[in-house]
């Protein structure tokens, strides 16, 4: 029995990628459970306490989970088709950034915790579980974004022009002694303030200051408003489906559904 | 006269289960009133002053309420006829939960004041009062919210990943030196900010820090949206009136309106 | 030419009570002037800086709006005919308590700012401007607020709950030694954080506090989203109007307004 | 070849004020570019550590944009045949305070920032790309806004008796030593708080003055339903695609579908 390369190529490929076969099932569930241990494995590694008591371990399953991940590139890299494709699609660039970064760390550790990139690649889980349903959800979602995105625009351009103003008028008005140190400085707060965050690390001192960023507040509360009417009105645009469509000839009522034959209050024939 | 103990069990069962006879009813508003008091009661306990000044008072009015409970609940126990099946239950959990921590308080303290968790049983109010107006609201409220699940389950993933991205970026720009301790900290800084609650415990102090957060708030404004517009449009489509009312015998189509005589799809009549 | 009584009790009541009368008219633009300059002489009466600066001017102010309201009160109470029904109704009683409290706070000074009350008096604006419109929309405001009244008020409940819950278990984790001191400081708290306020005097400062409130702050998220919800779906109800309301019978086009009369398709009658 | 005067304000004046010939463009361009790098400039300048380092860069650029749009200003002037219509359009004000604040700027410094004003001017942007869909947007929008003017202004007036009400009362409960120093700021705290901004520079300290701020922020949850209730149901009206399409000859009742052939009220042949 001979070893054909291009069959073990093949095999591997529907592994990695498939997501239809047994073995491909199996290698993507692993994979999530190896992403999200990896993310977790990250987070608490940021924990001083955690970092200190567990060193060893944290080390040991760090370096497992980077030979895991290499190995996994190098594999996709090589039983890949078109590699330049794959290289530049949305899951080798996060596979990529997902790798680099443990890396770089050895020569600047902070970067090793943009490995939670990683984390992207859980968005495979829609394709494993076939999760048609929340697809379609999320994309009536994006279509309804989509389709508000000219008002969204608008809305965003008249916040920025606020911001700006707002911000300048309000670096002139408190200025640095108040905690406005600069024009920039004041925009973080206006951005603060319009979003009703309000950390309060900066806030008004000035009478003429409070009374700018009281009317900014306000107006702030009509604005909140536009993107959710935009929103609920496009959600409710994108998901009515329930037009008019036939209309019986024989007593005027008409049909909900496309795919209505005959008329329900009278049960004559609708013709198209 | 022989005293029968399976009819005083029964007489104990309409008593503390039931709701339509005048006993069960002034049974449950005695108990509601002894819940609301003993909430109350746990409450003003945690205030130093009260607690220090009627401290003789506070005791024994909690002696009371247990040995109140805790006859019910053996009560109860005695005369359920499905003992695991109400053991088990909501109410059953609930009663037990709301006896346990003031046995438990002996031993810990602290542990006493989840006798709030009793007040659940306020619950039993709209069974008694018979609020079926408010129950009715409840439940398309309940529709609502279940008919927009697919679409809030894909809200809350999205902001997770928010939520992890953008913490462990600000744990990268920031660092512990600027309150960002550790991801998880940061994590919660990004739920405080994403939610615009905005303690300001942690606030971003590096100008690139200060960018991202600025970008993250403009961005929860339109997130902010999103939940509204869905749970506005779920609740104009589950009180539209909309509701499956017949269905048609032969080819099992649904009709939308009462006053569908005929199935829209086989034109076949449409018995009530 | 002989003095009568009546008549000139008549007449004041027309220039007090009227709104017609071109001396009725005068009288109300002249009495909420005084009103508005009354509350910015309390408002302004409260800044330190205006009080020391400028006292005898203020006291004079006051007095002579003390003495202005009184005789008003007085002339009300002497041409009113139904003197009980006026001191009991909505303005009888902001007419006395926008006076009483200036008397009461020569015994206790605070007390004085509570004559900000009487600028609910300037609701009067509406009925002396025949501010229809303005009336016709808060009426209509007012209307979707009652129509979502349970769905509102099952909501309250639930916050009320989740408030006592989370208030409870906040004080339970954190304790007074984080600034949870009791627990309704923690309820207090809880509001500020359901509500999106987040003054950030208290907040917490475990671990399993802050995993607590993040996930109160992502359940604030979604609650914030019902009453939007509610009241805009009440709001296109309550205006709705716009329904189908004949049907053309020779070409079975539905018309939109009642008040057509032909079809907008085929020209033809439309019957009723 | 005689110079005519004439000719050449002309096409001075196509070139400003034109859009459409390809000089037209290419100046509004060139505007644009000067107008963001100013904005820019002034933003930049406003952080001490750019001020410093690039100081004589900065005074140069500054001086490079005051003489260019001094002589814009005086060309437009120049050419404009309605002069004092110009003056006083939007466009005119907008650029006359586009100037002036730099000439203030050499006796009061801080005016200078006031230049950012001029990023007004990229309002012309949408008309030099004839950014028709996003003008249309925007205009629907401003639509919905107008026509829920009536209701946001009941809205308004409510907030305002609101903030007025709970800041004396807050006043009078908390008092200056709470920070609450006087009505005014106590007014700016009830806005703070209304609003959810919630910076935390004042807050309740005493229990009467917690639980009233907890009613508030109550209330603010409910409130804050309003306003976007009221755009949404405007922007669901203004966009439902029922515009006048038509307009009948015989009796001015307009139509609402394109598709309509004969007049709904007197049945009249619609012409198109």
């Amino acid at each position: 029995m001979d070893f054909k390369y291009e069959d073990f190529k093949d095999k591997v490929y529907n592994i990695i990628f498939g997501t239809d076969t047994l073995a491909g099932k199996a290698f993507d569930i692993m994979l999530i459970v190896t992403i999200l241990g990896n993310s977790i494995l990250v987070i608490a590694e940021s924990v001083d306490k955690i970092r200190n008591d567990y060193s060893l371990m944290l080390q040991g399953l760090g370096m497992f989970f980077l030979i895991v991940f290499s190995i996994e590139y190098v594999l996709r890299l090589m039983v890949v088709r078109k590699k330049t494709a794959y290289l530049f699609s949305f899951f080798g660039i996060i596979d990529f950034l997902a790798i680099i970064p443990v890396y770089l760390g050895f020569i600047i550790p902070q970067i090793r915790f943009l490995v939670v990139i990683r984390i992207f690649r859980l968005l495979r889980l829609f394709a494993i579980f076939k999760m048609g349903r929340y697809i379609d959800e999320s994309s009536q979602l994006l279509r309804a974004l989509k389709a508000s995105r000219p008002k969204i625009t608008v809305f965003l351009f008249t916040i920025l022009f606020i911001i700006v103003l707002v911000g300048s008028l309000m670096y002139i008005i408190e200025g640095p002694e108040n905690g406005f140190v600069n024009i920039p400085e004041s925009m973080y707060w206006a951005i603060v303030t319009v979003s009703t965050v309000g950390y309060g690390d900066i806030s008004p001192q000035t009478p003429i200051g409070k009374l700018l960023s009281s009317m900014l507040m306000i107006i702030a509360y009509g604005i909140l408003a536009v993107p959710t009417g935009i929103i609920s009105h496009e959600l409710a645009n994108t998901s009515k489906g329930e037009k008019i469509t036939k209309v019986c000839k024989n007593c005027a009522t008409y049909a909900h559904a496309a795919e209505d034959k005959y008329c329900a209050r009278c049960g004559s024939y609708l013709e198209l």
